[in-house]
Order: structure tokens, then C-alpha cells, then sequence
């Protein structure tokens, strides 16, 4: 059955920051939501191209010569093998785009783990 | 260099309904923005799913076995080979994710051209 995903309520649904739910696929891609807060480890993932898509909040993508500031509506591909540290100084919910295989970066995690109020 | 896109802001820019516009690639997917008023011809994708993702406004993607309502932030994917026409009653603007191929279906516009004011 076809079955539409509303990405907000996919995302507030999530109990782990940074980490990654799949809501649909398709072309081999996953469609994945997230929410963030603070920032993650510098990291880079060389075998995928990474997609951003921000639906609620603000995050700031930190690459080593610039800084891109995301808000709702917004859309950056950090190509593969760039190294960077999103930081949300509030919480930020996201969409990612990606191939249907896991990046064999781990880095895209804090050191710590939060868990919000479900 | 690393450019974000703001994808109302860019679906507001095209001037003709049902027609696309690529503001972005990455893992060999197009990502591409759509304004749609009206309706479409029923067509269907044999080669490709389609990946719908309201931006502004409400578009209804009907189905031969059923309709799906689909308001900003919703996402739908349609599998290749379904048959489908979407009705968008008032202008509805769009993100559709597909790979870095031309459908085989140029069915997705109407018989009618319809332009918008720029």
C-alpha cells in the first residue's frame, strides 16, 4: 500500500539525537529523519554524499573553511569525504538523503547520548 | 563549493507548472523542485519511483485504487509502474528525488501550458 509519511511527526517521534529513523525508500535511496542538538564529533563519511534537508528548527553545518547556516526549507549536499560538525543551538529536525548501505563513518555522533522526553 | 538551496524560495522562481527544476544533486539523485496547479494527464514510471514532498500548498496524488492527500511536509512514495495523476486544486510546490536518469513517461504534464507570472 502507498502510504505518505509526515516528516515532523516521524521526527518528533524519535527519542535519540542524532540519531537516524527511516520513514520511506525508494531508488534504492533512504529517506531518513533526525533531530539534533549541541553538535556531533568532526566526522566525514567517504563513501556517501550527505543530504540535508531541515524541517523544523536551525542547525549550522560547520565545514573546515565556512560555516552554512539551515533553516526550514533549506537543502545541502555535504559531498563525500568533507569533513564536518553540524551544531544546533537549539533542536533542529531533519530529513536525510542517502543510499540504501550504511556510511562507514560512525563519526556522526556526540560522545554523549541524550535521550529526550518521549 | 558547498551551497544551500532554500526550496520554496527556488520553486517560487519557475514560471511553468508541471515542470521541473534540479537545484541539487548528490549519491546520483536529482533533487528537484515542481509547481503544480490543475491536474496532470494519468501517466506512471516504469523505469523509476517518484519521491513527493509538498513544500507549500496541498496536492492530492490519486491512484487507480485510491487517493492520498499530501500537505507540506508530507512525503509519498509512488513506486514505479503505479499509475497516477496529481490534482492539486489550489498551487501546490513540491520537491521530487530521483535518480540521475530521464523518466521514460514525459506523461507527468498536462495537455494544457500554463505559466505563471514570473
Amino acid at each position: 500500500v502507498v502510504e505518505k509519511v509526515n516528516l515532523a511527526r516521524e521526527a518528533a517521534r524519535m527519542t535519540e539525537f542524532w540519531s537516524q529513523q527511516v520513514v520511506a525508500s525508494g531508488n534504492a535511496s533512504l529517506f531518513k529523519v533526525a533531530r539534533g542538538i549541541g553538535s556531533t564529533n568532526w566526522h566525514r563519511h567517504d563513501d556517501q554524499d550527505e543530504v540535508f534537508l531541515v524541517i523544523e528548527g536551525r542547525i549550522t553545518i560547520q565545514m573546515r573553511d565556512r560555516d552554512v547556516d539551515l533553516e526550514p526549507g533549506d537543502l545541502l549536499v555535504i559531498p563525500r569525504g568533507t569533513e564536518h560538525c553540524p551544531i544546533a543551538h537549539e533542536e533542529a529536525r531533519f530529513l536525510l538523503v542517502g543510499p540504501e548501505v550504511t556510511s562507514n563513518a560512525a563519526g556522526g555522533k556526540p560522545d554523549w547520548s541524550y535521550t529526550s522526553a518521549p
